[in-house]
């Protein structure tokens, strides 16, 4: 997640009109319930991308097999905005930080004369184009730090438990790809350690993605704010600071892998070219070796886009996935169901 | 391990005589083998510390306890140096850039007359110490960096292959302590995962930590040096800068722990004032919690230290052991050996 795209990001989410237009679930999607109990993947529609996915996992764990993987060196990372859940009209996190600017506004009263937050306040998308990147990383400091690391935990919990999608009106924690848990679900059962590697920050996803992604905060690597520990009225406490130390989007993505995880991953996924170079960082390992873009194709079910998106831009990663051979998720041909919500 | 500490350590390590006397190995060691099979501790005595060490762990996979611990809260944070394995009478890691300074030096001859290279390579331990926490930085950072990742893991491992103890003669990886490996096996056997949370650099661990622990690379938490993603005549590669970014010690204890593994330990072991901080975090958190200090004793069979030590200063983290009522392991009583060694 770059600040660049937060920013656009940020001018999408409190334009007018932009995200007020309900979007029509399609009714075609096939139960998969309904699929047959020996496919590991019944969101998946058959095809050579589903194949690909199933002879990977399923060699990895085949000691007779060239594609076999030892168990501790079998990691498998994946972007969160855009890959296991979706990313448009802006990340979630922009949602999140737009609210808690609203939510802290009374402790705040210089907000109401001060940008950017004045303009979050009045919603005047203009003023916030004004406030530029400078604005933007002012908004997510501001309401992301200046507490404890379990106070902005129970805030991004509470949060999460009513949060809504501005075109869905569908939970956020609904808006997951139901496709991309059966995979985390069936990797997990053949020995696969899973963790995100997401632009995000850390401290924003970890109270949730065990719950979402079965996913435990230890393995959420992401965006990271310097936090200082002290022993407050004789209560030890770790306070988030308005200072970013890690910045796990793009070259710091890989970066972030070794610091974090400390062992290349056999297989990497992501969706846009924030991905690249972890999906560089990924396949570059001796065979067996798997990068996998999703590519959101489906303007009907979820939403269309790539090359020229604000948020979830894919151009350079998708020429590299051509030239390198990466696998690559077609959304609308691949998938059988976009959301849980579906199944039910 | 604070920067005072290692100066001091290097101080001892080039000083002459200091490292030469062969420590007597007690011959009285009981191999671990004769214990019953049912005791998951045979090489601990018995007594009040490995009873309270057995209750709580059982306790914690117990449903029906008042001390159980869901599965995935089940986080148990180890110290190294001086918990895990010997710190005298130099951290090892000390042992290792001194070692690498001497191997680097064909490569550089600016370090002939450049201190505090030169006093290393001459042995000048007066001139070492005139060259102060500067002077010790420059030779961790030169020896740990200006490298890629791959390129400094194949070094340590291949270094740690055959360095010896100075003063015992043995493998390093010889001089870890018995009775903690098997504590180490006995709590992932209920459930626990077991990280390494060390003041020594996380790069330095990595290599060897699974061999000798158990601990896979994603358990170690350290001090971090930065690093920086680059594609380098077509391949990706991962350079250590000369520059810290995350120190792990004391107060960088709970912060690593945050940041790292993003859930409050319930039960953490450490040896001196750098554990502290982690031992007040750890127990701080929602009963059931336990927080143990090993208490180095044992002159013959190891080494005998504490308040005044240059390395393994413990001082008010064992008069907050004694406060808080921790756990507080004294190796010659309640060790029936100290180095798997004594096993063989």
């Amino acid at each position: 997640m770059t600040a660049r795209a937060l920013l656009l990001a940020l001018f999408i989410a409190v334009g007018v009109g932009g995200c007020a237009t309900p979007v029509q679930v399609a009714s075609t999607a096939t139960s998969a319930s309904a699929a047959v109990a020996a496919d590991p993947l019944p969101s998946w529609n058959a095809g050579p991308i589903k194949q690909r996915l199933i002879a990977f996992v399923s060699a990895a764990g085949d000691k007779g097999s060239a594609g076999y993987v030892p168990p501790g060196e079998r990691i498998a990372v994946f972007d969160n905005d855009g890959t296991l859940w979706t990313e448009q009209p802006l990340y979630f996190q922009i949602l999140f930080a737009l609210d808690r600017v609203r939510a802290m506004a009374p402790a705040h009263p210089e907000w109401r004369t001060q940008q950017p937050f004045k303009a979050v306040l009045e919603g005047d998308a203009e003023a916030l184009t004004a406030s530029g990147e400078k604005g933007l990383f002012a908004i997510v400091l501001a309401t992301h730090s200046g507490m404890t690391t379990d106070e902005f935990s129970r805030t991004v919990k509470d949060w999460m438990a009513t949060a809504k999608h501005p075109r869905t009106g569908r939970l956020l924690t609904d808006m997951v790809f139901e496709p991309m848990r059966e995979l985390l679900m069936y990797m997990r059962a053949n020995g696969f350690k899973t963790y995100i590697v997401s632009g995000g920050t850390t401290d924003f996803m970890r109270p949730w993605t065990e719950r979402v992604y079965g996913i435990p905060p230890e393995q959420v690597v992401g965006t990271m704010l310097e936090t200082r520990y002290e022993v407050r009225d004789g209560k030890p406490v770790i306070e988030i600071l308005p200072k970013v130390i890690h910045n796990n989007d793009k070259a710091g993505k890989p970066v972030g892998i070794h610091q974090y995880i400390g062992r290349r991953p056999v297989i990497a996924f992501g969706n846009s070219d924030g991905d690249l170079q972890m999906l560089q960082w990924t396949t570059a390992g001796t065979a067996p070796r798997l990068g996998v873009l999703i590519h959101h194709t489906d303007g009907e079910r979820e939403f269309a886009y790539d090359r020229r998106s604000a948020v979830g831009h894919l151009d350079k990663a998708w020429d590299e996935a051509l030239r390198s051979g990466w696998a690559i998720v077609d959304m609308k041909t691949d998938w059988k169901v976009v959301y849980p919500v579906e199944n039910r």
